[in-house]
């Protein structure tokens, strides 16, 4: 396009020489439609998380509650699209205007969340940032994925409808409470808190939620017997297998999206550091997993080598930018070290986390980040401790205090003849594999 | 870009000011770009759509016909490709241009479809629309997955090479000559019908093949016996439910894309509601399948959660841009609610359906077609009567003839030894799970 | 944009006029962005592949052996990320300039591979190209699909670690150094070799590894007896056509981005026409294959099928633009004969390749590179000869002594007993399927 100026008018001339790199940048609506293109693309690789969640646990437990885990994470991943349009949107951006007209918003087209059809520039929301709508959408899987976390750790026993509920408390209002703090411009936000794509935000917090369930539920029976840890494989590990590389493909979308806009050189330069360091992080997991299990136990354990790559990718999500690829590699893999060592740990204590969620996404979320200052000169130790804390503590509580009351309200716990049959007879008389077992 | 301008002439800054809006926006070039990106985009999320439908029909059909449904999803996929570029795409833009010199000219270089290789500007077919290649591309996903539709219903009992025949028929001509009513700029469209994406001119297109397809065909060995009906449930639900994230998944690319544009702040705002709502209606089909079976039988059933959330796509898919996303659930909503009721009215009709494709793709399809009018002014609700019954009766009747046609030159059903021993055995001598069953 | 202009003083838009396209291009900074995008994009389509042939190879072992081949595609992976990055990235670009300083380059930060967070226009390490960071992404992706495809051929009887250090070799030295001859400038390049997207620098180049592998490893016990083929069926076809499908999905990817631009109007027309013609040529593949087992063996074989699909792929990947879609359907159909041809007679030959890769990748590899002066006028039939056999020789030999080299260190091979036993058991101690089988 500069070419032609070359011919213009002296006077002209001049005045673009004096602010050259202006005349190569991409125009403000074209800003708008790249920002509003990554998260749509980035929306749908974190949408397609949902099923990585729900083929990493349909594989890890046993054939007799397949059913019944598949169905938790269709309904969870559903029950998230209507509790956070419904509630938490609003509820998250922006902290403080949240009100029953919020609320009401959401439900009548006048005052609806989206933008209205064929927008012109002055009609946008915010011309500086993306349609309202992919916002919408991109914050909405990350919503879903912090459910799609506890189903994880609570397989095997806990009833369908209890669980569905804790799902739309935790979906419509304990992540979007906590999020706004941090990603509505709230008071950690404010402390200088740094959390990219949501170490703490999104998998700490499923990891809480999680933890709180598992105390509050207690483990399957016959795991902890006589001060033994008896084992109950998952019936299909490449099922497994499977939603592990789905995880790890949207987390691309997860970190990369979290940039938030790709309208410049400098954004999407460090998106693509980002998608670098993300698989770096992944590989880096994998692989101490893959080494520490053949040391420590002789042989290599495909489970903890899937958690691991998932547990790298969880410690790099906290800042997945300013690492170099060495360094992304190494933070993830402490993650896989930490899966290796945490996931008999949590045995020890007879909490019983079916997939390994706790580890994965609790432990190595944290880790992620406390790892934020090592390469980011940013970020304060001290104020990622504190964070970690009140979130952890928010979060821990109030998901306990849920539990305990839809324990005692509903109970939350199948009987110990249904657990022993199966879920998939016991509650939804339907069988995952009917041809293959038995 | 703007700034540079602060300091040209004033006669040059006044004429600019008179127009600021246009020095904002996306030069020509990069609309194109972005419309074909676009394409590409959705193209290939709706090409993975073809991964679902297998998927989802694998694991509901039993062990011993999953071979052949697995064939028939690749080979269907592979002839639509074939069908649509032979004679589809020419038939459908623009009705009637199309002649021989159409179908010689896919064949023939030199009268290609694609644009030439490296075009300038001047060499694009539409500088205005896209690349050629990308439009293709993306309308042949909408044809393919149309025949995606049809192999479900009649799996477990239909013959591969005659189901095979029918869908080259289906892909070449039946699709493409419809289409072209509405999309190729044909009479419907004058008529003003509208049909964003395709609940009736994909879905149920699909579907109304299928009925005709299963009423020839009739209902499998021993599936209604003395006026009850036998279930045969599938033999890989974690297989269904993998099909049904991946359809939710390509479905983003199926409503998205058609927007066919993403150049300008209203297409990319509007893209964003389609994705947004898209997914609230899966969401509402889903919620509306799963409270439904518990309340009327007792249990959750996941096969109904899982057509559920697809009638909810297929609902939406008609207009996924006017509702508001309040309005987008309860318009999914009513898919899941005719999913729940018209799988068994199908079977008290002793029409057997293997997958359901039918209540999902043509009985929500035209519930989504007859829902437009209902968030978009532009339509009339007459119309859309009278467009719904004018593709249906087309296609119900020529589906027909050319079942009945292939039943009697080549017979379209295995025998009933070979229908016992299931079609892997005995069509094609390759059990899929050779070490599971028995 | 350009309508402001129609109010400016005469002599400005006279010299507006006289290159009136410029106006409507993309900015350097959008071409940039987009550039970097396609790479993005394509990038997470190849790493799927990763899960596709995973996929792919686990369904088509025998399920004694399935943890092991799931445990091999994720390390592989992960390896290739660290070996392509540490070594590898800097060997391939430029050749020459490798150095001890290209190895600790990418360990310190001060020297990384990555370009700083943030930059701007200035400090891009290319402008007129894409990010350096989504250039590495989408490069080590296809490094590890190298990788990938060796892992199918020996499976079943190679042991865990001793494949993980050939995988380390492979990714960070022999595919890197042959990959620089062409697409790092070097000497078949600069000699005129035509291989767009790696039909040879990939697959031919796994496949080379593979059956260089193969020899030296020997068929599985039983395999060949008294000069008769014992088949051993894949334990889950719907997992290997699901591979299939995501191997699919992933080749937009893998050819689509090596257009190595988006900016222009010619650059996305191209990538249109790439996505078309893979589609296209995977067709012609997977009906040739159809149609031929039909008529040889009077069953259709899904097998021979998928990997015909997949030879159409790879057929096509040499030179994805330049052909029509008839051309590449054609071309792709020729891959899909040469698979129904080649699987038995590697089988005559006792070469052992469980999933068929050699066929697919090395002969139809072969096939693609020298189809390409067959629809491009610039390719030398000569030249692509000379380099088939250079990238062959080197491979085939240098892989052969790396693999003979560890045979003698480490061993290959697992005993008899833990053969017949099955490596999960004997060397992971993990079922895959613990609840289906015996």
């Amino acid at each position: 396009m500069t070419t032609s100026y070359k011919y213009v008018l002296p006077v002209l001339a001049a005045s673009l020489i004096a602010s050259p790199a202006f005349a190569q940048e991409v125009p403000e609506h074209g800003v708008f439609i790249l920002n509003s293109l990554l998260f749509l693309m980035a929306g749908f690789l974190v949408m397609f998380m949902a099923c990585g969640f729900c083929m990493l646990e349909a594989g890890l437990v046993r054939a007799k509650n397949t059913t019944m885990q598949l169905t938790k994470n269709v309904a969870l991943f559903s029950i998230a699209a209507v509790g956070y349009y419904l509630i938490g949107y609003n509820l998250m951006y922006p902290l403080g205007s949240w009100s029953i007209e919020g609320v009401l918003s959401a439900v009548f087209p006048s005052v609806a969340i989206l933008e209205a059809v064929g927008i012109s520039a002055e009609q946008a929301d915010d011309l500086s940032y993306a349609a309202t709508g992919s916002d919408f959408f991109f914050q909405l899987m990350f919503c879903a994925a912090t459910a799609s976390i506890v189903s994880g750790t609570l397989a095997e026993r806990i009833k369908l409808w209890p669980f569905l509920l804790f799902t739309l408390m935790l979906t419509a209002f304990i992540y979007p409470l906590q999020a706004s703090w941090k990603w509505g411009g709230g008071f950690l936000d404010e402390m200088g808190f740094l959390d990219f794509a949501g170490s703490t935000v999104v998998h700490s917090v499923g990891g809480w939620a999680a933890l709180a369930g598992a105390l509050i539920l207690g483990p399957r029976l016959g795991k902890y017997k006589d001060g033994r840890v008896n084992p109950m494989p998952g019936a299909n590990l490449p099922l497994a297998t499977l939603g592990t590389f789905i995880l790890w493909l949207g987390w691309f979308g997860f970190n990369g999206g979290s940039q938030l806009a790709m309208g410049t050189i400098g954004d999407v330069a460090d998106i693509s550091r980002i998608f670098a360091n993300t698989n770096a992080a992944a590989a880096g997991g994998s692989i101490v997993a893959l080494i520490l299990t053949q040391i420590m136990y002789g042989k290599v354990d495909l489970t903890m080598v899937l958690n691991g790559a998932l547990a790298g990718l969880v410690s790099i999500t906290a800042e997945p930018l300013t690492p170099t690829l060495g360094a992304a590699t190494l933070i993830g893999g402490v993650g896989g070290l930490i899966v290796v060592f945490a996931v008999p740990m949590l045995d020890k204590m007879q909490i019983d986390d079916v997939v390994g969620a706790i580890p994965v996404h609790l432990i190595a979320g944290i880790w992620g980040t406390l790892a934020v200052p090592l390469t980011n000169g940013d970020a304060n130790f001290g104020t990622q401790i504190i964070s970690i804390a009140i979130v952890g503590a928010f979060t821990f509580v109030v998901s306990g205090v849920v539990w305990i009351l839809i324990k005692m309200v509903l109970g939350i716990r199948v009987s110990e003849d249904e657990e022993i049959a199966g879920l998939d007879s016991a509650e939804l008389g339907m069988d995952s594999y009917p041809e293959f077992t038995r």
